[in-house]
């Protein structure tokens, strides 16, 4: 039920960059790695259109997906909040699923798209996603407990939609309510959005850890993915679900069992287990040599994730010219010259990733064995 | 009635230029001078949204127009082309104009909006935009000439869209039928789109000379401006008029008179009466003085409009550095530097615009009477 | 003591585009095609360095010649102007030759360097460069005629510098002297500049017409090419030259021959007979399609040039989309569609060249013949 | 004979980017805030031009320093290495300072020029540069311990250049010799290099904290700086000096004071004392209101150095959207929501510096009271 914000930045005074003509750079595609065992799956779980409060047709949501990459997407259109109804009557739910389901792009480049619904509920329900649905007008049901039951009787995954919102949680903070807590017990409620649109609630972590539930990064998009998102050169929020491989079933059964990261842009939040194993495939070392007559041994670091990384030396080594703490960008190549005092045949590099987060203050220290040329 | 046809083309192999993380840059803000006597509107009066065949809600038509600077705007659905009336019935064809009339960013950026419908029929009646209509419903007649008519009874302004259209004009030459030379001789057709979507017809050009009738340009949007346009480096079609002031009334009679340029990038067309004083004051000369012991003045010509414009001399006298074909890019400034042979008090510079045409092959010649300080 | 390392990235295929803070981006390296029995050389004939009144020592104009991917360059410094003589006694004038013909990288990326002087005396005699000398020193004479004799009886290539230089022509109209009159008589002046730094005179085309002189365009660079065009958005002026092969040899005998054009970024000049193939060349006719269902032929136009180039349309048919007046940009591609009427299996293309001269007011019109696929 | 122009656009005011092909932006001038009781002045004291191994006449480095937008600079040139003086006998080695010293670029834009050498040995005596000499030849000395006695008297600020470098430490570890302690006790050695070109060592900053030496950060640059640097997206490394006022004595009273940080694009390095304060002015905080209804503080924090920076949050309260380690990019601002849980009306926000250093792992804790609007 958040409202679209345009924010109307070209309307105001003067553009800070003012390029020939007008230039315009789409949003680059995105692309993780995948981790030992497991395919890694780029979802945007919560998205609306005209069906509910959004402001564009269901296939813009298929096309925007396919700008970005993404693996797999749903449209989860409120359940009780229906804005367009006057216009569009939508009489079965299932409506806007139906329009994309079998779109010849979504077919073409392999974007799966999960059956989804937003029960939208005030406090001390709050607005929860079901998603892998098989009929959303079983959903709509008076007592919010009966949607959360019908939904498990589909064999949905469920989960908790921006927990800190200040609208329902003024101070920001989560706060998980008894009726939450029944359906957890239920099996009626698996994840909880740790990221939800350009918000992220470390609390909301916490929850997720104490709680087993599946972390999640959702764009909770309305308007335009370009405007709320990529102009500002960010991309959207999204989950990366480790799956035994590229389908729906596989997909729930990765959610079901907790295997995601949630991530926006820089900032990757998960359990140390996907979390760990993620970044260290995402840094591929692809050099190893020591300088001629020195010991200083020079590595390169290829970052194969979207995602900048900031990391910091955990090693007792120390650099020969890059500062302990230093960035690679996103599909860029970093030299690292490391000081071994003495020739080695292999090193163990130990580095700290300052922007991505197991636990609340938790950073993950990843290590890789680099054999020298 | 033409398709969306998004070009995905971030997804095809390598983006030529890697910015950063993902840069993106919104289009700049249109604008173009006023002319002498009149106010210049900036205008798009062929669009759709979801209540015919495009795939927007109608807001994001409004929020598209404020980020291009644009002052009116029209949506024009097809009233006999209804592609998504299983879920959006839409008894009222006055609906999409009646959810923006009085959206609250258009009005706090005075952004004027005509009540507006294509009648969409096929050869040899073709596709025609009524704007400044009362109630589009009465326009929904058997008769194509019915609804012609019932446009008129309006007092609507109507012109022929996309007139050399392939799919109804395979050899892509406009001719016009006898229906439609019927309708110009009672009164009921006022314009042709000379430029629609990225598509220029020399040839409707002539017929607008020939019959008197209004030059337009127009989007033709059905999907998003930034991915049809923007995102490739372009601006939208528009037309621009020259109305006594800016109002909806003012509008309408400028239009009725002819008082248009059509504009796609750096292709302006139009009559000759309006597009050379749009041109002239278009540039600016902001300086002209001699260089220090020689006879070679330095004059700076600025580009105060949207569009790139190339020029080639007119005058007996040479460059002391420019080619003679030379460009001044939209909102920059060129230094030009002429051989006067003698120090004179004012110079008459007489330039050629190479990419604006009067005729299907006639470039206005301009002049501007320079003084030197 | 640490040394100077300079990274030729540009030239290592393609240059990523590295924009945050403070971005920069370097030259694209400059690409010509051949033409028909001939290799075409990227030169420029006229530079300086701190052994006349540069600012750079010798070693640098080779490594900004291979950032623009030049084939052939000279140092010309002043013979009678020899500002940092204090610092720099300079007894023998062959000196900034001598430092860089055997510099590794020139050698590495094949590019050949010509050993010149500047006769640098001022009107009537002007300043004229002498190119492929063997001595620098024998040029320095009392006497203007003996210099030039002396150039001579070295075989050198010589050619009038900056003819339109308003400190010594104030009306910036290049007047040929006696003296010169009678170096071109007695084969002693082979070539002049036609573009010189940022300038272009189309009355030293003229002369070179009437007079058959070589066609030269040079940077005449004194301080870095970075700073007086890189980071303006231009590249260096350079001649084109039209050679047997790439050597020596082979461009002295072409710069005799008069085979070259001069160009400046989007300005080309030159003799018809070889600006016309260049042009030719550099626009590859890479698809030629009917759309289907129409009479309308769908031709893709490939610039392979490095220099923008604007075309007119000269022929019968009219295009579709395209205003008749259009620019394919260096190394891009364009799409035309062209309204043959019925269907034909091959289109004689007809496009004037806006921005190229063969003489003062005379654009060449390229012709290409298009076989349908 | 054509003098060059060099166009300072980035000094005057704001730069338009001019993307077309073949774009280049130049280096945005450098800005740091005061610190209360100084005048922050940026310094590079460690160049090289053709009167030593350099390969630019000395005004290039004017130029350089001023596109930069440097306050105070040295031309260093080696002592005992001139490869060049075949050329450039070089006699008075006070030569490349006389020739810039009074250049009147530098004049106009109140750059200051310190009289500089580079006493270039092998080890154990190394590289030193003595600053605010009198007199270059008298520092020509066979012994090393002379160099350092006469640079005393002349009262110069000397320091140890390059301290790690490999090819005279092999294992990039400073190691302080017997002769430098010696110069340290005698007064005659004041400062150590901790970055110098694109190396920074912390085992450099650890002596400088045990030897009580100052902090120093320097380009050393022999080329170009754009090719060095800016064309890769750098800045060039710079001293930070903290003066009572801008001139010369003012700055050397502050070198040997100790009050420096030395700077390499987003990392810096100095003691606490004044690396703290440096970095609590360059971030100021623009605005701080509670969201309507919420007890979340929204807090505008504007960077205004040109360094991007590094934050970690260091409070009991949370973020309502940011991830805890978070960027502030050179000249942009970044919007804060803390989650205060009650409303207050001051706050005391906490962030540790992330890329900065005071010690070899001691990153520096920084302070702002918020007032709440």
């Amino acid at each position: 039920m958040k409202k679209i914000t345009v924010f109307l930045f070209t309307l105001c005074g003067l553009a800070l960059i003012n390029a020939q003509t007008h230039t315009h750079i789409s949003a680059q595609p995105l692309s993780y790695p995948n981790i030992e065992g497991y395919v890694t799956l780029k979802a945007d779980l919560h998205q609306h259109t005209v069906f509910s409060d959004g402001n564009v047709w269901p296939t813009i949501r298929v096309l925007e997906a396919l700008r970005e990459n993404l693996d797999l997407i749903s449209l989860t259109e409120h359940l009780e909040y229906q804005p367009h109804s006057a216009d569009i009557p939508h009489p079965d739910r299932n409506r806007s699923y139906e329009l994309i389901k079998a779109m010849e792009e979504a077919q073409e480049h392999g974007l799966l798209i999960a059956h989804g619904s937003e029960i939208t509920r005030s406090e001390p329900v709050g607005h929860s996603n079901a998603i892998f649905i098989t009929d959303a007008n079983q959903l709509i049901q008076d007592k919010p407990a009966d949607a959360f039951a019908q939904a498990k009787k589909q064999n949905a995954f469920t989960f908790w939609n921006h927990p800190a919102w200040h609208a329902q949680s003024p101070q920001g903070i989560p706060i998980l309510s008894d009726f939450q807590k029944e359906r957890i017990k239920k099996g009626e409620l698996h994840g909880i959005e740790v990221i939800n649109s350009v918000d992220y609630a470390q609390e909301a972590l916490a929850l997720a850890l104490e709680h087993n539930l599946t972390v999640m990064g959702t764009s909770d998009i309305h308007g335009l993915i370009d405007w709320d998102y990529t102009e500002k050169g960010n991309h959207r929020p999204i989950t990366l679900i480790f799956a035994k491989e590229k389908s729906l079933s596989s997909a729930k059964e990765a959610l079901f069992a907790g295997r995601t990261v949630a991530v926006y842009n820089d900032l990757l939040v998960g359990r140390e287990t996907y979390l760990k194993p993620l970044l260290e495939a995402s840094i591929e070392v692809t050099k190893a040599a020591y300088m001629p007559d020195t010991q200083v041994l020079e590595i390169e670091l290829q970052n194969n994730s979207s995602s900048d990384l900031i990391f910091e030396n955990q090693m007792e080594y120390t650099f020969y010219d890059s500062s302990p703490v230093f960035e690679i960008a996103a599909g860029t190549t970093k030299k690292l010259l490391v000081k071994t005092l003495e020739i080695k045949d292999k090193l163990n590099l130990k580095l700290k990733a300052l922007g991505c987060f197991t636990a609340p203050k938790a950073q993950p220290v990843l290590e890789w064995e680099v054999k020298v040329e």
